[in-house]
């Protein structure tokens, strides 16, 4: 492949980072559900409540596990995109320090996301803006990559 | 790595482009479900409904932002397997006009797909076709680059 | 891009088709859900209940259709993050043996984990213990990853 980047150029290098913290998020949302499913003992699947036990309502939903599970989602929603393109925006000839610095506050925003949404629910508008932040990251990403390859 | 495409190839610059416009179709709906809730003030976590305010009906759910959440999360089943395979399907020396079509074929599907299911939905098989046409697109990929790397 | 692996390298190869095995089988999650939808005549959107025709009890909801969208969920929950991590696990010089390996063992996992979760249903640790691999081998990948390019 000609492009004009190289595994050890700094811009590269800090993608590949910002990616596998990213990816080290999204995985730790798994643990953090299952911790309050087994403390709670509220399963979806009645193959896990016959081996884990059940609680005492037979209740199968959870308000605390619900706003995991939607943190989840919203990650699924958006980190796989931002993965995607900050790949080919690496391709677009961005200046070094542009890259780096959108893709650290990136992946900074993510990570505060979760936390305001799932780890310690405070209040709006702390959410949305850094929802924000990651959704305007990834579009700007995206418009530069299809005005630089059309 | 020595592969046998450079960025400046046509087909990699198209699948750069329709990658940038599937990010760009799939980050659109977060704003197209919120215009909902918050015209309708419907949220399902409770410190939207206390920033934005409440629907007269304590209502959590609707009709047509389950519609467009079902829409999003087809696309999250959907588009990053085409992303992932499509990058890999260039390596497998296609012909570029194939290539290329395939791509621009799928993207457009994908819009299709929302616009039938979520902007204005309209009777069946419209849906299923646009999926169809999509998934079979991104199964003849994944085939070719099975056959070609095994 | 100056990097230290070709598409003719056996890992680079061994990679491509494993993301091409998980990505037809994430796909193939959908005729598993049509196949129950049709035959059950469940659906979750009107126009489909008008062109396929309804169940007798007016229905929406089903055990079996939940469990496959739940193992379908769990897919997206874990796949897209293990083949770009892959990918970038593949560049920071891991031995070819070890990358082939841990790539199979995974691709076999998540196919354990759909058939003892959506298919067959079978008693838990089952589904734990294959979720459990697929999880403990991005991880680790991840953190390759990260150490090799901080």
């Amino acid at each position: 492949m000609v492009v004009d980047i190289s595994i050890e150029d700094a811009a590269f290098k800090n993608y590949a980072v910002c990616t596998a913290i990213l990816v080290m998020k999204v995985l730790l949302m798994a643990p953090l559900t299952s911790r309050i499913r087994l403390t709670r003992k509220i399963f979806s699947s009645p193959e896990d409540t016959k081996f884990f036990g059940n609680n005492a309502d037979n209740k199968t939903e959870d308000q605390d596990i619900e706003r995991i599970r939607r943190a989840h989602l919203n990650d699924l929603e958006n980190i796989p995109a931002f993965i995607f393109i900050g790949g080919l925006y690496l391709l677009s000839s961005p200046e070094t320090a542009v890259a780096t610095w959108l893709m650290r506050v990136y992946t900074g925003s993510r990570i505060l996301h979760t936390l305001v949404y799932a780890v310690y629910p405070i209040p709006q508008p702390a959410r949305a803006i850094s929802w924000g932040i990651g959704f305007g990251i990834t579009f700007y990403m995206a418009g530069k990559v299809a005005f630089h390859f059309i």
